[in-house]
């Protein structure tokens, strides 16, 4: 259990004050933070209340390590979750027994009309009930009034279509969480820069903030522990959703690397098609593995290029996320590698496919966008991201999977980096 | 394929020659160097061959990166491998499959002689043969008389009783190449330690090599693409015995990183106990998978606070081998940390099972080694390396695996590192 026992508030003139609550089912925020000043320009002192249910003082720059509980009731925050699939299912899932006011914003009305009626997604994980406090909608204009938190959970390649329609409704301020993972196609863009020209731009620069981890929907409608990562420029920001999702049952760690976070929920579908692909041509378990760690290490070479951090990339969202995508259950992506991998084509296994298979876009856009970003030729840039960059060859028929593990296979010994 | 295309070894007075052959089969070791002073040291100039047929001449230092090609025949070279069990039997068949003439030294009679009659291991991995190059014997000073390479492949814990036998037997200069994992648990010491106080001392510093990677002996053995890493202080003593590996189903990378390799070694069998914890307790794939990657960052610093590097971590021998050992087939530390999941206690478990567990010794070990090394206490320790030092007071019954679980999850969030 969460424990507070021994935390203190320093208030100005150097005196502290202990005035949290014991009820933590009261307990909205948990501040972490050693940085007050950052604090101070987010929270107006006027809604802490001590312990002895005054009003708290202004708080004065410290630097101490510093605990703020802000007490208010989840029921009295709203939070609109955009995307009714299995992961926008999930998250109003997390919300919801937090015991926040859930708003799920999709399209179609058979499922609006389950969650309404049933607490039950009609097409995603029926299985699972949701809790009393999450309900659904198709009107953008009342599932964005007065929320405070906006989630954003579709695929990457429709994302921005949506978002430049939503945008104008939401609250100014409201930060704005990505859970989708991939390169926006057209435009060779990952979502937090898909997400800075649509509802985080110089008009309304809201706060952006990305989840990301090993985290099967599934798992997390069963109830089962999760532990996921939450990154946002703002550490304050990142600490503030972190405790408004945390639970017994799951665990969220903060960063402020959305880099990293980025890349590697964009480039870990590409190593997925590339294990499923082992997989289906009954490699065995040693390939997959060194397939998949290797795929990590470029992964976090793009991610350093990029600016991003290697702890993030050896983290939740790096190789947690891709080991789990390519040990796990069959995911989309992987299942279009085995199917490549026991010798159908790409257009075979599109006609059969119900679900985007976000990896097959993100490893044609990844051939065109990885050699421009570091500045040189395909040929040159496949030597340092052999797997990375022949997956979408293959997809592409112009290579085979056999083909594509003979020249990875035959690499001359190197320097592991 | 290898290409040694342009190609060229620099001689003395800035003079250059190309003096390979192209036919690889004879290619016994590729030395690939850019610091030629250590290769001189290593290699008398009289064993080089040029392709006119001539004695090479005595190389002069050259900052230039440099090819060197030894031509002999793998089936001249002699290869000791110490222990018959599963990863020893794999190694003499990686060996022997490149032609090299292995001998297997084991104790058990009945393996000597299944192995030299009908070219299979009677007890480990049966189901295959070896290549004819591999035969076997209990005789210490005929298996390590002028070999050319000692594989060491026993338990950790047997290693150093082993090793000082055999210790005086193994010509000077020989590299040993140790494939086992774990601290010993009377001295605390990794295999590299406990290598260097036996076979590498003062008298006698014969260079120390590190084989670690996702490799199940089974699927080296089905002949399944594998890929490893190769561990030494000297990166040329790497690059040798790499190339001596190297085939179109074994890939090795290289590294002078042998203690991110050894702590990674020893330690991922503590992380695969808690995993099998996990999946005994049916927790799901979320929740195995956050805890493997948690228990790889533990793994990392511990590491990086010894001197290892991040890179080594998150890679083959790292998180490579952790996920493979975590998500693979059920290995014996698995095995353990399952049935602990069920409720079964320590002494049940052991009373019913055949072969070791290296994890259960390295995970009491390391409660008294780490915050030794740390100068801390264990409580202390604890907060920073909750899944590592963890395991020990469940093996022992103080903490039943749910209290295990409900403190990590019940941690408050915290920055992912």
């Amino acid at each position: 259990m969460l424990t507070f026992a021994g935390s203190t508030v320093f208030l100005d003139n150097n005196k502290t004050r202990t005035f949290f609550k014991t009820d933590l089912s009261l307990i909205l925020n948990t501040v972490v933070c050693n940085r007050c000043r950052l604090l101070q320009k987010q929270f107006s002192a006027r809604n802490w209340i001590r312990e002895d249910g005054k009003q708290a003082r202004e708080v004065t720059p410290q630097p101490n390590f510093v605990v703020f509980l802000k007490l208010e009731t989840p029921s009295n925050v709203k939070i609109t979750v955009i995307g009714g699939g299995s992961f926008g299912t999930a998250m109003s899932k997390v919300f919801g027994m937090k015991g926040y006011q859930v708003c799920l914003l999709v399209r179609d009305p058979n499922i609006v009309a389950g969650i309404n009626q049933d607490r039950r997604n009609p097409k995603y994980l029926r299985e699972f009930t949701l809790p009393d406090s999450v309900c659904a909608t198709s009107d953008v204009e009342s599932a964005l009034e007065d929320t405070q938190l906006v989630v954003h959970a579709l695929p990457v390649q429709v994302s921005r279509e949506v978002l430049e329609k939503v945008s104008p409704f939401i609250p100014t301020a409201v930060p704005v969480l990505s859970t989708s993972k991939g390169l926006e196609v057209t435009s060779h863009k990952f979502m937090f820069e898909l997400l800075q020209e649509t509802v985080s731009n110089s008009g309304n620069k809201r706060p952006l903030a990305f989840l990301s981890g090993p985290s099967f929907a599934k798992e997390i409608m069963q109830e089962l522990p999760t532990a996921v990562v939450v990154a946002c420029e703002s550490l304050e920001t990142a600490s503030l959703i972190a405790n408004m999702l945390s639970s017994s049952i799951f665990k969220v760690f903060t960063t402020t690397d959305f880099i990293g976070v980025e890349v590697a929920g964009a480039l870990k579908n590409i190593i997925a098609i590339a294990a499923g692909m082992a997989e289906g041509m009954g490699l065995g378990m040693n390939a997959i593995a060194g397939l998949v760690t290797r795929g990590c290490s470029e992964m976090r070479r793009v991610a350093e290029f990029l600016g991003g951090s290697s702890v993030t990339l050896s983290g939740l969202s790096g190789v947690g996320d891709t080991f789990l995508t390519c040990f796990g259950p069959l995911s989309r992506n992987r299942t279009v590698g085995y199917r490549l991998g026991k010798g159908e084509t790409l257009s075979e296994i599109l006609k059969t496919s119900q679900e985007v298979a976000e990896g097959v876009a993100t490893a044609k856009a990844v051939v065109e966008w990885l050699p421009a970003v570091l500045n040189t030729t395909y040929t040159r840039a496949l030597v340092r991201f052999p797997i990375l960059l022949s997956v979408a060859p293959i997809l592409e028929g112009r290579l085979t999977p056999e083909e594509g593990m003979q020249q990875l296979m035959s690499m001359p010994p190197t320097v592991e980096d």
